[in-house]
């Protein structure tokens, strides 16, 4: 799968993976007032505004970036009607030409990681018929349960042709709590990055590795030592734009060929039409997100070249 | 919520929850048979079965242990039928007076987790309306990404009289890989442990916090010293029966008083129809579920006496 992401980065130019993450007050008041008529001002309508604000963004960028990042936790949010939005988003990305990569954040002990593994990346057979739950590309694991809580994961995607990313070094300001801690002279997540690079040989396609890893826009310096660390890992970039990450700051998760490193961004990109930088736009959700794609396009792709 | 749940283990004497962990394998061929007649071999047949099933564990042990945990894995595995058959038994065990702690082993960046916290524990405030989306009593969080992953479920906690269970020590074989690395000379899960006992002051409830602690019971000696730790957590101990996990191992994890630890048993009590020990019962599931939990109790108050 893996092959399939550098293909699409390479043919669209742009490493660029827009996060799907809808909430309320990220959709115009016009559309939230449709669908709450249309379902109600309950889970059901904001589900339906979620699905048709993702429908919005997704029409005006699949043919300019190669992946979609939604968070299932915003979906989850809402209960059923919001899993239900995310399923179907899912597969209109798909149906778009989409990689969609699954920010699940999931683990646990390895028959249940093993049930995670099958609902989001791969087939239940029941009485002898294959079944998918949720069918994304990609998902995001958090590597605390070690390796047996990883692997389950790493057999589907072998059976199935799919990809993980794990947790290493995350974005948010209180990351470095344990992931920082020094174990024999060494951070804990260089020490999960060096068990990524490890897992990853089990799962190789191409140069690269099915089994990538997620460290933060928000950490460069520890970005360059985890790209020398996992050089088979795709690195899975959060924390550009609204967490505080600039073009600048992403040029460590590269390798020289331009490969190894997708970057996200979520906010700046679904709220473009919020911005004041986008004004001109007067409010169209599409036609921003569009344009905020180009700009992110061209600060990675001059930070990289000046680098 | 702690407070509510200790309440219900003195009542019911039996510091048990029930793992409420369906599997195809575990449930009887003539119910999945009329299951799938009735909805069909697919996913949405294998979500009644496992809601039947469940049921008929509920029915027949409601009265005698406090609380239950729905593995939120195994309903996901089936994508949208599943995750419905995950809120009717929720909502099923709480009409039962059933405590629902949902083992979801969520955790993510700040905001992120929020949107969980809300939709597990919590309410969505849509135009002025409340609404909630899985409404579980407990939920379980993974650490891995510090205090501001956990923290807006505490503040969830706080504003709804809920609880989470932090995982700490977890119950399977390669869970020492990252957790029991020395840091200045201590396993990382005793820092956990101390910073879940620092996190717990935040939302204390009688003795003892809303937020607990996951120690696998597998690991007597390490229950010992984070029992220690951690003097307001409650434990959550799983790894009971299949996985290992005996009486005498879990005198450890419990205080003076015999409170302070709650033990899950799932396989051993929602499969024990197809076990040898409990043929008498002629495959009655709900019979040998119930006849399981007294033959847990006894052994587990065994253990405590006799220490």
């Amino acid at each position: 799968m893996i092959s399939k992401l550098i293909d699409r980065i390479e043919k669209t130019g742009a490493p660029i993976v827009v996060g799907l993450d809808p909430k309320l007050g990220f959709i115009p008041d016009d559309l939230k007032k449709k669908c709450f008529e249309e379902k109600g001002a309950n889970p059901e309508g904001a589900a339906e505004a979620f699905w048709q604000f993702n429908k919005e963004i997704i029409d005006n960028i699949y043919d300019v970036v190669p992946a979609v990042k939604p968070q299932i936790a915003m979906y989850e949010e809402l209960g059923i009607p919001g899993l239900i939005t995310f399923k179907k988003t899912v597969e209109y990305c798909k149906e778009k030409g989409l990689i969609v990569i699954g920010d699940i954040k999931r683990g646990d002990i390895g028959s249940t990681s093993e049930s995670y593994a099958v609902g989001h990346l791969g087939q239940i057979t029941i009485e002898g018929n294959s079944f998918s739950g949720f069918d994304e590309d990609f998902a995001t694991v958090n590597p605390y349960l070690g390796s047996d809580g990883v692997k389950p994961f790493i057999n589907v995607c072998n059976k199935e042709d799919k990809g993980i990313f794990v947790l290493v070094k995350t974005s948010n300001p209180s990351s470095g709590e344990f992931q920082d801690r020094l174990i024999d002279g060494k951070p804990l997540y260089e020490l999960v990055g060096a068990q990524v690079e490890q897992w990853g040989l089990e799962s190789m396609d191409g140069s690269y590795s099915n089994v990538g890893a997620v460290v933060g826009a928000t950490y460069p310096e520890m970005g360059k030592v985890l790209r020398d660390i996992m050089p088979h890992a795709y690195i899975l970039v959060p924390g550009y734009g609204a967490q505080g990450g600039k073009g600048k700051d992403l040029v460590n998760f590269f390798n020289k060929d331009g490969l190894g490193a997708i970057v996200n961004s979520s906010r700046g990109i679904i709220a473009a039409w919020k911005n004041e930088d986008y004004k001109k736009y007067d409010g169209n959700v599409g036609a921003a997100a569009r344009a905020a794609v180009f700009d992110m396009k061209e600060d990675i792709a001059g930070a990289l070249s000046s680098r």
